[in-house]
C-alpha cells in the first residue's frame, strides 16, 4: 500500500530535471506525511544529481530544504498533529544507537545517517527521494518544528544553509563579542553572516567582490575584507577565532590561515576534496590553529536553530522560482547568480 | 661587566660545531646563573645551524634542553637559591603583556617569543646563546625548577621534547581511557608514548618499521600499527581522539585522518612546511575531525611537565655524549640513529 506522488527527478547523471511519478510509503507507526509546500535548492542538490561524489542511484529526486504542513501521522506519532507546519532538512534516519547518533551528532553516525535524497531506507531498503516532490514520509524524530509566526517560504534554506553554519558557531562557541569572519557571500555564507551577527559576534566577511560589501553589512557584517588586497588581508592578522569558509570550490588557505588567533580554527563547510593549494603547517604549528571541517548540524541543534531564528525574527534571502523554471535555476546557481537561495514553490507542481 | 664563557658554536650555515669563547651578561636583578651540566640535541639545533628555515644569525649556539646548576642569582630573584638544581627550555623570556603571555601561552606571544639561541634579548638586544656551552643567564621567570630526586642527564630532553608532546596531551584533554596515537618513534614520539600512558590513555604507535614494535610497548604502548599495512590501518578507523604526529617531514596524512573519531584532531608537532600531499576534506567535514599545530609549550605548563614527571618517575631514554662527539651525533641524529635522544654530558667542554 504505497502512495503515488509527482515530483522532479534527473534520471540520469546527464539528464535534465523532469516530472517523474514516484512512490511513498504508507505511514510506518512512527511516520509524519508531509504535503510540501516549499524546497530550497541546494549545490548539493547539482553535484548529487550529476554523480559528483561517486554515489548517485537514479532515478534521483533532489531537495533537502523542506517546508511542509502534517497530511498524515503513524498511531505513536506524538510530536506532530495533521494541519501543523513542519520541516525536514538533510537526513531522514540514523542507526541512532551509536555514539555520535547518542550525542545528537546523527550527521556522524558511524554506521551512516539516511539522507534524505539519494539514500536507502533503513527498514525497507528502498530509495529515499527529496523535497521536488508534492509528499514525503519520514520519521517524526527527524521532523523538525516550525517556530509560530516564521515566513515559510524564506525559512526552507534553514534547513541545509542554516545548520551548516549554525552547527559551526555552536560548536565553537561563538557569542558576545566572538570575532568570527566568513569567507564567501553566497547561500551558506549569507546565513553566516545573520546568524553569527544575531549570536552577538563581532561578524567580518572574506570576499574576491567589492560589489559584494554593502549586501553584506545591510546582512550584518561589521566589516568587509577584499581578500585579493594583500595589505587589506594583513591588517587582519591575528584576528579572528573563527572562520567559517563556505566556499565550494577549491581555493588557498593560507593567508586566511594568518588571520586566526592562537587557538583559531577555519572549518570547512562548503568544498568536498583536497585543499589546493596545500595548507603549510608553520602558522598551525606557531599558534595552535587548527583547520576543521563541519556537516550540517544534528537533529536537535537544528530544532535549535529553528527556534532562534523564530526568536529573532531570521530567515534567508530568496528568490522563489517554479519547479517548471528549476533547470535555468541550477545554471544560474552555478554562475553564482542568485541572491542568495532559490526556493521552489512547490504549489506549482500540481500545474501539468 | 660581562663572563666569558666556552661553548660550541656554528660560525656559517655550512660550518660543523666547534669550540668558541662567547660573553654572557652578568646577572640583571631578576636573573638566575646556571652553569649547565647537561643539554638535550633537538633535531632544530640542525635546523637552525643550518639556517634551514631562513632566520638563523651566527655565531649559532645552539640547545635549548638544559639542565644546570644556580651559580648566582639577581637582588631580586626568589624562586632559586645558588647551589639548586634548574632548567631552562627553548624560551628565555617574551613580551609577557599580550593576551597569550598573560594566558601562560609564551610560546605564542605576539610579539614573538625571545628564543633560547639564535634570539635577541629583549633588553639589551644582544644575541642569544643556547646550551652548548658551560653558562647560561636567564630571567627567573623563564627558569624551571627540578623536582628532588630526577634523574638529570636523561630530564634534559623533557625541556623540548617532552613539553612538546605534553602540551597537546593537556591542551586536548587527554586522561584516564582518552584514545590516543602517535605517529613516529623518535625523540618526540617516545616522549609522547610515555606521557599519554602516564595519563591513562590507551596508547598506539603508528610506525613504518615492524623492529620498533618492541620498543614502544616497552615505553607504554598498547598497541602497535604498521602505517604501511592498509588492513592494519583499516582496522583503526574512528578510533583515536587525538594523534600527535611526530613525523619531521612530509607524509601522506590522509590515512590518518580516517583513524580519528568524531571531533578527533591530528596535531603536527614535527613537521614545519607543507602537508604534502595535500589533506582532503571529506574525512574532516564527515566528521568535524580537525588538523591542528603546536609548538612548545608554556612556563607554567612546562613546569607541571617536570612536576608529573618528577612524581611518576618519568624521564627520556638517552645516549649520553661527549661534546667532542657533537658533529658525529648530528649526523647520527640525521639518520634517526639514536635511541631516543642525544644529552652531552657537558662536563667535557672543561676539556681542551
Ligand atoms: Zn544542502
Ligand atoms: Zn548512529
Ligand atoms: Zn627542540
Ligand atoms: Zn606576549
Amino acid at each position: 500500500m504505497t502512495k503515488k506522488v509527482l515530483s522532479y527527478a534527473v534520471r540520469t547523471a546527464k539528464s535534465p530535471l523532469g516530472p517523474l511519478e514516484i512512490t511513498r510509503r504508507d505511514p510506518r507507526p512512527d511516520d509524519v506525511v508531509l504535503e510540501i509546500l516549499y524546497c530550497g535548492v541546494c549545490h548539493s542538490d547539482l553535484h548529487q544529481a550529476r554523480n559528483d561524489w561517486g554515489f548517485s542511484h537514479y532515478p534521483l529526486v533532489p531537495g533537502h530544504e523542506i517546508i511542509g504542513r502534517v497530511r498524515a501521522v503513524g498511531s505513536e506519532v506524538s510530536k506532530f498533529k495533521v494541519g501543523e507546519y513542519a520541516a525536514i532538512g538533510c537526513m531522514v534516519d540514523a542507526c541512532r544507537d551509536c555514539d555520535p547518533c547518542k550525542k545528537g551528532l546523527e550527521q556522524y553516525c558511524v554506521k551512516g545517517c539516511t539522507q534524505t535524497y539519494n539514500g536507502y531506507d533503513r527498514h525497507d531498503h528502498q530509495p529515499t527521494y527529496g523535497g521536488y516532490s508534492q509528499c514525503i514520509v519520514a520519521s517524526e524524530a527527524f521532523v523538525l518544528k516550525i517556530p509560530p509566526g516564521m515566513n515559510l517560504k524564506s525559512a526552507a534554506p534553514l534547513l541545509c544553509a542554516g545548520i551548516t553554519t549554525w552547527s559551526p558557531l555552536r560548536h565553537w562557541n561563538v557569542g558576545e563579542g566572538s570575532k568570527v569572519a566568513v569567507i564567501g557571500l553566497g547561500g551558506l555564507g549569507h546565513m553566516a553572516i545573520k546568524l553569527a551577527r544575531a549570536l552577538g559576534a563581532e561578524v567580518t566577511l572574506f570576499t574576491r567582490s567589492p560589489g559584494k560589501a554593502d549586501d553584506a553589512r545591510r546582512l550584518g557584517a561589521h566589516n568587509v575584507v577584499l581578500s585579493t588586497d594583500p595589505g587589506q588581508m594583513e591588517s587582519v592578522w591575528g584576528a579572528f577565532e573563527l572562520i567559517i569558509d563556505t566556499v565550494p570550490y577549491e581555493h588557498d588557505i593560507n593567508p586566511y590561515i594568518m588571520t586566526l588567533q592562537v587557538d583559531g580554527t577555519l572549518v570547512f563547510v562548503g568544498q568536498l576534496g583536497n585543499i589546493n593549494p596545500t595548507a603549510n603547517t608553520v602558522a598551525m604549528i606557531m599558534g595552535r590553529r587548527a583547520l576543521a571541517g563541519s556537516a550540517i548540524g544534528g537533529i536537535a541543534e537544528t530544532q535549535e536553530l529553528l527556534d532562534f531564528c523564530g526568536e529573532h525574527g531570521i530567515t534567508a534571502e530568496v528568490e522563489m522560482i517554479r519547479i517548471q523554471d528549476i533547470n535555468e535555476a541550477w545554471v544560474r546557481l552555478e554562475n553564482s547568480d542568485v541572491k542568495y537561495r532559490f526556493v521552489i514553490d512547490m504549489d506549482t507542481l500540481k500545474i501539468p
